[in-house]
């Protein structure tokens, strides 16, 4: 069984019943998830031995993340107990022309406090076939940004398939330091890189000769851009770009398109009338990819589609695949 | 106050909340209903007198059922209790690209093991007008199959009218006949057959000159099939057709077609774009066209369109019409 | 902070949950709702010091009202108990071409007692810049209607701006006089008329020009209504028309007109294709035109579209706004 | 199988969840119950034939309430609809030293405005061996009043026993009459008389040689005023009284004595120390009391047994028996 | 109205439904809470004009907290929007032998931010009769402990009665300095204590000659040690000390002393076998307290006994007194 | 980490919430226990590795059962996935007088179909330290009961310490032999006896010397049975025998006693007064004892005491422990 680690956060996510506002009943749906966390499980549950490391605070919210992810058959004998606290995400869902309402608690997190030395990576990686991070947590803090380093290094001198999902977040990115300047330099031991246009813009500091303004998808020039970041960055041999379109809340256009070793590929593209949860459908995208890398080899264009139908499937369950 | 009588299986059905997969969170919702069940409630409902025939354990469980469908006004005095076990039907609700998701959990139920002489036909027929039954029934054992003819030679000799809903089901008819075998038996005395068009090839083994892989729906089509059941079954007066267009989980097309007495006639269509629950909307089909033929008289027209129309309104409740 | 005055009815909403029928489960949603009291709260979420007046039970059922009120910032200091009960409305939400079904529980409430010299106006409405009144409460009695025109008289005597939302309401007006008769006295105090072309014609007893059954909206139409109900209220400065278009219970278009001081506007007009709760939509329109008119001075076009914009995102929020 | 028919009132019943107070949550759980409901839907449980006779509004909360019986196996066959609303009781369940809460909505029922010659008790009572009224009926209104004396009446004149509960309730009475007036009168058609100490006391207007506030109860009192009952009314030949000690209110205990035909016996007393729902208790007393008196015939003081281990029941099943 | 100001924290409580563990069920019960907060709405309640002042992030979460307590009628606008998160604490109700569970999470919150000059103590203050703090919010960090001070101090200038309950926490008090030395400097202007043994052992550095390890409340020993507050803060009139007897999660014993200014007083002592709810008991007790000095005026005795009663009921209502 | 198997059952327990009735709300509580599973868990809980081994069906049902497991740490390698379907529990929880009801359905299940040659025990056992198997396993058919006897006998081969909870069911049983017949042989293998009175009776077909109607505990007679026990059968070195006094449905007396190799000791007793859930009450006694005796070596009244204060603690958890 193919093992696959994935190093990152997970958070405590608290949502208020169906599309209610925060509080007009006195209850929050209480579950966990977190970019890292859910590609694990995803790769668990189609058959994949996915292990995921973070670091928890010695409480039963930690040992709750834990549960969840370990119900889905996940290893998670590499999460580390620390000080600091679980991190938190408050969450509306929107309906129609009212978007989703997201409120970060990510302050004095466990995994923020993580540093360089914490995590044993040798053992860790030891018969792993890839590794999986996200651009959130080199956002988090210098330490979490070094971390990071740390580990792509390692999993690369492991053997691992290094793949990177950029994941852009405006919000975090605020220690000093910015996304560009980060995440070029993790992308130098990258394999696979998972992006939107907006993550490539603002991640790598590549501009896109994309107009993503016009309203339309040219894909013409997303293989455009995809050739600009295999230019820049020769280790990488795929680049697999997500092309939502978000007509409302409740209606996306969803479909994603391929750069890698045997050609460009477009996925078929799926119209999702009535979402029932978007969070994780980039997630389940980057799970569902690997997954496809390991199954179908050379056949790029069956892993886009993989990928792209099994996050479209994720839009109809509720919570994150967790 | 007309007095209709089904007889066939009513099972709990244990459902994920919402569009959960199952055991999301650990409960499940608990209502009963089965194909000849929901008809009668219908009935009952619409101001008809329903009477449902069936077997069930003799627990808490079983006058659940009981209760469930006493509580719309159906007669419940005929329902037998014997040794097995209540049938069960876990459900997931499907949204979007994913469909829903049903796990069957029939195996030694009651009705199951049910056999010919169980029931005392006369005394249940007494009075009645019309008898109605699915092709559920004689699909589940050897004994049910026989069972369910006697039932409807009893119902013919008590000058009951006769429907039956084909419905046809490929998991079930693991005891050796194929539908075909049997249900063309029972249709031998039914005035009123109601199907779809995989349902008449199946169960009656008439090969349909309808493309229905066109993805269109060609009426001129149907009306040739009706006719040709007719012609192999002339005890058949009316012959009614449901029309379902399955764009998502969400979004179906629903319309009907009738060849009863006084000619064709296609009923108004509906445009389903945010179902609520589908299951059971057959059975409201039958409820609306029995109820329609009882009323209406000769104006089968007046009649499938409220049979469509009822079962479109049901759409938009949850759980069937119990 | 300015300070916007409603007075009028507050009921108790007792909804089957999602889109189930009355007590497939036992047990109700219980929120409080009602025209007024939703004009006032949403006026304090917006910015505003909303003030709301009625008449409620001294009982534990009247107090859940007046605190689910304050609980945004309404004041409701002026608020009365007296002798009657609790008025209620039992809702079952529909969904696709099942309309959503009401049953109101209006009979010898607090409120529909209410009569002239009851309410202290001139303390209620010094300091006050906004006077706001449905055509509901003046529907329930004659002496709501009575106590009614005091209020508008006190208003306007205080300088407030008067909105009347017409609001009209077949089941109502029980008491022997017409609408037209109550509604056309209580406009000739109003600077704001806020109405749909059925209001107009059935509360003002003015015909309207627009063919509402053609299925589509003609702007210039409503102009020309607009133009008739200024012609016949000279102190009507305002006329703001609602353009609801109800393609099913889930999805409806949603826009409105206004004819103001400075000229004609149609604000931008939505597709709401996923309603989630459409009791209160009306309302919060009233609020954010109110807001809007409070806010923009002249710019009567901004104010139409925030009017719009609002009630379109209120379609989004279950419950009322309260 | 036994037919026994009651007569009375059915309401709504909105409880604030487990020991919430009214509106902790935006929910009430919503059953039916009343007092003669109660006891013949208990009766149908026990195996009897309930038939329950009431007027209810032509509404779905009428028919809910109609469908709440049913389910159970009463018949509702003589239940009619007309003008009026639902009765109401909102409750809030106490707990330890704080007692329930309960706020009647009672005003402008369709039961308080029945009257005599509203029901064919002729038809009604055809075949039926029991007939039983409560306290709270009469106490509605003057045409309850008179209405219930109809029914006994009638239901001597048809052969039935007649038992009266004659529940006291100091709130109601509010037409002018006291309820001594009105009880003695329906007591002189009673065979059993059910009560408590107080009950007799306001009901019947006999003063109690008990002294109720001791805090111990003194079995030879009950026995003296059970005597003093059949003296005063000789046609009751059963004086079944419950005794009820409330410790708090989680904690009860609870015993009953008879006084019939054989002679005076005291029930085994139960130590209810977790009540879960006390609201219904003295209705299963009665159910239990009339099915005890038809099965066990003279032996009653297995059927004051039977009467209050059925009471004793129901204080661990949440809402009424219903 | 008298005005009673409170000044300190409020959380956003997470507890586990009913008895279960945490994430038993994906929910948790999301109410607001804390000591400060909680007396203010109490004494609004009791009819009392409650003012609460605190400083809580510009978040929906945050205004969530506003809107729990401004729904009870207590004066929000003092509440300041500034950096930092939402304090919470996660609860698991015990039952039997197992204790309940608490897990805070404190870090970086708004209130424990919050240092001297932040607040106009002057405005907040001017017409209030009363103040009052507890031992929590010092005990945060050393600036909240510093704001504390600021505000006692400002209350005794402006003529406001003085209270602290004392509410030692040993989990707190980590920034350098022992509840004691920050404790008995702000007690130099208190006129009211409210604590338990411990309290007073821990915060004002008082050994107690009470034996609580006996088992057994000695009144005499809480008499003298009641004494010795005094005679180390001449200032303070009122020693009040509540007397909890934990026999199990489910039952308390639960009483108060008080020692004022016309003697020492045992309050009635209840037995509270079925807890609901014991997190906010104190602070029940409080705020009667106040509200008894208030009303009763020299009645010492009557205060204390209303104190108890208030905070035995409050035992039996689920969340906070919010 | 010690590695501990459990073999046997585990199934969907569907209860009705809180104290209700079967089918007042239409939901069931869907959880999912088993003895053997819950021992498996709890010792998981408890730092140990708990393996599971069962035969489930391979549906969505079953895997919840497996994701249920896993998610406590438990090593669900070496579940088998088969034909037969998954067993269910209907439960009611009783209170006070009534006690609890439990429906089972169990027939056909994948467990009961299980034979002999079906599961890898030398695989299973390699660096097992411990067996763990209860009574119901071999009570389910003829071939669960010879696939019992061979688990244990591969245990012992593989040198693991083998405990049997008896665990006698009157209701199981029903394949032809006696619980005495299998159970003894069964014993043979065991080094651990886990039962009540009952349970040596009747699955050791050992008469004990003790008045169990006494309504009192002798604990000389205990000690007096289990030396039989240990004559009986020299290969047992540790009877344990549990305690239990059923006062009411809410509360038990709980304790334990042990005759091991060191001595017999009686554990604490411990009045449960509010039990929430006493469903797997014995089963945590059996995790708890081997935990104990796996730490505390010789210490055998240590352990008895942490098994008896573990299966104490149980009872205050809803659901098993699972």
């Amino acid at each position: 069984m193919d093992k696959i680690v994935t190093f990152g956060e997970i958070m405590l996510r608290l949502k208020s019943p169906e599309h209610e506002r925060f509080f007009q009943q006195p209850l929050l749906e209480a579950t966990f998830g977190g970019g890292e966390a859910n590609v694990a499980v995803s790769l668990s549950i189609l058959g994949k031995q996915g292990v995921f490391v973070t670091a928890l605070p010695d409480t039963p919210i930690g040992e709750g993340a834990v549960s969840a992810v370990r119900a889905h058959g996940v290893d998670v004998s590499f999460i580390k107990r620390t000080k600091g606290r679980m991190g938190i995400y408050y969450l509306e869902s929107g309906a129609n022309q009212r978007p989703s309402n997201v409120v970060y608690d990510r302050e004095y997190t466990s995994i923020s406090m993580a540093k360089p030395g914490d995590f044993d990576w040798k053992t860790i990686f030891n018969g792993a076939k890839w590794f999986h991070i996200t651009g959130i947590t080199p956002a988090l803090t210098e330490s979490t940004a070094a971390l990071s380093l740390e580990a792509v290094k390692a999993a690369k001198a492991a053997g691992c398939t290094v793949s990177i999902d950029l994941n852009y977040r405006k919000k975090l990115w605020n220690y000093g330091k910015t996304a560009a300047e980060v995440m070029s330099g993790l992308s130098k031991y990258a394999d696979v890189i998972i992006a939107n246009e907006e993550d490539i813009q603002k991640s790598l500091g590549i501009s896109a000769p994309v107009d993503v303004t016009s309203g339309k998808l040219d894909t013409n020039a997303y293989k455009a851009l995809a050739e600009i970041v295999k230019a820049a960055y020769p280790n990488v041999s795929v680049v697999a770009i997500t092309l939502r379109e978000s007509h409302s809340a409740d209606y996306n256009g969803w479909s994603a398109a391929i750069h890698g070793k045997t050609g460009f590929y477009v996925s078929r593209k799926y119209e999702i009338t009535d979402i029932v949860d978007r969070v994780g459908g980039g997630d389940s995208f980057s799970a569902g990819l690997i997954f496809g890398l390991l199954e179908y080899g050379d056949d790029e264009e069956k892993a886009v589609n993989f990928a792209a139908a099994a996050s479209c499937l994720k839009h109809s369950i509720p919570a994150t695949s967790i």
